[in-house]
């Protein structure tokens, strides 16, 4: 259960960025940061550092700062990466294969407990200890894991009917490579983190063009 | 140069979704469709639809709705996907490799000229026609080809002193999927364009643990 139900999507949405810049003030040997020092170091403002971390709780004291260690501590647990939710991949393409290769799930609040795909050419093969099932299988899988989360690695074409069987089998939670816009598909009843690459790199040519003519 | 200037950076941030969309709909063979039913498309309101559309032009008539293939053309300009930037790549490691595989840059804008590496097992292979080159000729290549944008695919331990090079030489754009903060290195100077493909996940499982608790 939540322990900060106060938490608004926006600080929520900051948090794993906190999270990474505290986890690098440890590897630094740093135990206590000022908001002032924690501004320099996160780019975001001292009032929104003081703002953001005071929904929960009195970490920062007036003349002594954040104790480094409990706030990312506190952070990690309200973000839930001490827990390991199971997770399935769908797609074991080259995108799916690199982010199960470059992304420790465990490091993020998930363990990554199956991998399917349609193409048998990948069916079989082994990505970091787990064989990869036939898309067949998904159901039984679910029925057996209840997975908490689904990683969408498949074309947009396919997306509608694979989000309508993982949610038919309990999957609440979407992490979509896909470019299929999920979230307006079952509103209220799941939650989706989209990462639309080709958008942002679009997002990246407005910007980049419009810099140019500067 | 810009032809409209007057948008805003958020309605800029909605534009490639619009433009996915469609595009979907040409390849649906839809010609016409009106604010309310492109609303049910994408998910947004169909007075966001009118009042995001509208700060570009008269595509939308009353009665008639949108031509499809216009205002994808237009929209397409505006991001100038029809221009090719030149791009290069840093970091050929499996993200690196996955993302030049997965993504198509002729269509977001970008024409990658040029992949680099220092791990001397990659430095030399050949990924989708380009030959992976060794960063110390990153300089060179630079003064060269002037790309106007890096993807960076590297450590975030890399990344200031990469960052600084790229920026000496001219490289004003930055798709970064390193997981450090570079937009504050450079304030006004460059655009960064983050992916921060560790933070969305926890984010999902911040969200994904709210759901469980409800």
């Amino acid at each position: 259960m939540p322990k900060y139900t106060g938490i608004s999507p926006l600080v929520a949405r900051r948090l794993p960025r906190y999270y990474r810049h505290l986890t690098e003030l440890i590897d630094m040997g740093i135990k206590r940061i000022s908001s002032h020092e924690f501004s320099k170091v996160t780019g975001f403002t001292a009032s929104q550092i003081r703002q953001d971390l005071n929904c929960f709780g009195g970490f920062g004291q007036q003349g002594y700062g954040y104790n480094v260690s409990s706030l990312r501590d506190e952070i990690g647990h309200i973000l839930a990466v001490d827990k390991e939710l199971p997770a399935i991949m769908i797609g074991a393409g080259n995108l799916g294969h690199a982010i199960i290769n470059h992304i420790s799930f465990e490091q993020c609040g998930f363990k990554l407990a199956g991998i399917f795909e349609t193409n048998p050419a990948v069916v079989g093969q082994n990505i970091n200890g787990l064989m990869v099932r036939d898309c067949s299988e998904m159901k039984d899988f679910c029925k057996e894991y209840k997975p908490a989360a689904a990683v969408l690695c498949i074309p947009p074409a396919f997306v509608p009917d694979i989000a309508a069987a993982l949610v038919e089998h309990g999957v609440k939670s979407f992490w979509n490579f896909s470019q299929y816009d999920l979230s307006h598909l079952y509103p209220d009843r799941i939650v989706v983190e989209d990462v639309h690459l080709r958008d942002s790199l679009m997002t990246l040519s407005y910007r980049a063009n419009a810099l140019t003519a500067d």
